[in-house]
């Protein structure tokens, strides 16, 4: 295959788009259907459906054969933010009511756990030579995703969380379904375990980069590119890596002042920043980032596939370790 | 094989019993997993479950064929009821607190996700030559047990429901989960869907007589016998089969006095099941109740297995039919 046929991520992104259309004619009368429709036209990035299909492609395998496996992870990550929408009781995701806001907590928990059964029943619809190992891989990582929360709702009781907690948390919550969106990609182009593997790897890699990224452009990115305000995480004293680090390195002294009351926002981001540069933890952070996005290209490198069938999620890596916003 | 060999429902009550204490001790530590434990250990009669192994037996299955998909059955279950006793704000399942209420909300959607997850988890430890038929009906019956949910909620908001639209809510929220556990039990012992669609039918119509038994019993049971207090439902007004049955056929007249307010719920209870009486509701649904008795029992015999397989569901037909309590 020359690579003049490899698609793009935005081709593949295009082709997901087109089959969520026809997936959201499926049962267009159903009420239990409509939350579900809704949260999934207000949209993202179609990133997790979109590693299936890239990692099917580098893998010379057939994309239809991948598809249904792409759509169930996308609807199976939507389902897990609609359920972690009623336990934050956030209003807004992507700046769109939530479902539980827009109908009710029952609502939202029914039509979440319709939306579960979705994703296995469109993951079924894969090749039934690839179900044992597709389900296998689902049912581990869905799991993750479960265990993930369970930490992250558990953190927000305790003070005593260290950054290795921190990063098995964000790991299970968030890298694992990346790890799996590539491994299952894999599956469906007949991968052998070994690669699948690696698949696992640079997608986990992958995503504790990008977590880690997070953490750091909500205190050090820069206001015009960030969509966010920066600082949102310090003000509300959230635990992420940066906060944990900087308690862990912190003197005394400089620990009251971070737990200190403040005249001012301003003043509590301005300080609490001051400390973070001065303990260098935005530096351990960035360079954390770097050992993750590092060691994803190096499972990449050792997957036994012609190179230019990389370059999509090689420069996907690349984009996501450097971005700034 | 000899009839000798044939165990009793008691006997595979007690096989699901030893596994899922095998199944407590797979994630003691993890706090995930208490609810979902507890939950389990209320008990209640493993009747889905059992009903999965009895349909592999009466096929000359091989029962350990079977025993994964009836654990994922049972568990299934139990993850409908701690969802549904969220969304119905219920303190107690079988007397003892229930998720919800002994840790919180949020515990229970969690836990409750990943008693889903593990569900799939435990049907996929099937043999894998059953694993795309199993799935294929695990799913459908799944969606539609959240069907029925959903039609059970939206009713608490009607006024107008008639009883074709109840026995559909019924149907989904209740029969077809029994139904599922006979054919996934089918399934187990390779029956071929002729046999299939028959156990499935069994377990419907079982369902759908079971529950209007209990609509009956809760207005007509013997006090003495009846576990809970008779008049429940009428007193809270519940849209159960016999008061659909009523409000269709009461006069005018007759209508006025059902929507009276009573003096006491003694005279409520009295009042209203005089008229059921009266307009012969009481008869009308014991007879529907026996028609999809009847109709299970036609389609046990219609399987092509030897007569002395099919004793042991033929008796729980009976006796779920014919129950005072």
């Amino acid at each position: 295959m020359g690579d003049n046929t490899l698609k793009s991520l935005n081709d593949l992104q295009e082709i997901i788009g087109s089959d969520l259309e026809k997936y959201y004619s499926e049962n267009p009368s159903d009420p239990l259907f409509h939350p579900i429709y809704y949260l999934l036209k207000i949209g993202g990035k179609r990133m997790r459906p979109a590693l299936v299909l890239l990692a099917n492609q580098m893998l010379d395998g057939n994309i239809d054969h991948a598809r249904s496996a792409a759509l169930a992870v996308e609807v199976f990550h939507n389902f897990t933010l609609m359920h972690d929408d009623i336990m934050d009781e956030a209003p807004l995701r992507r700046g769109e009511t939530t479902v539980h806001q827009k109908w009710n907590n029952n609502t939202a928990i029914l039509s979440g756990d319709a939306m579960m059964i979705e994703a296995y029943r469109l993951l079924c619809l894969s090749p039934s030579n690839h179900l044992s190992a597709l389900m296998q891989v689902f049912n581990e990582v869905a799991l993750g995703v479960c265990k993930g929360q369970a930490l992250d709702m558990s953190f927000e009781r305790r003070t005593d969380v260290n950054r290795h907690e921190y990063v098995e948390m964000i790991r299970l919550k968030t890298a694992v379904l990346l790890g799996g969106a590539l491994q299952l990609g894999g599956i469906t182009a007949n991968a052998n375990v070994e690669t699948q593997n690696h698949l696992f790897k640079i997608g986990e890699e992958l995503g504790l980069s990008f977590q880690l990224m997070d953490d750091y452009l909500d205190a050090f990115g820069d206001p015009a590119k960030f969509g966010k305000r920066v600082g949102g995480d310090i003000i509300s004293d959230k635990k992420t890596y940066l906060r944990i680090l900087l308690e862990e390195k912190a003197s005394a002294e400089d620990l009251k002042i971070i737990h200190s009351t403040f005249n001012s926002e301003i003043e509590k981001i301005e300080t609490i920043k001051k400390l973070m540069t001065t303990y260098k933890v935005d530096e351990d952070i960035l360079s954390l980032k770097t050992q993750y996005s590092d060691s994803a290209l190096e499972h990449l490198n050792a997957i036994p596939c012609p190179e230019e069938n990389k370059n999509e999620l090689r420069r996907i890596i690349h984009q996501l370790a450097e971005r700034e916003a």
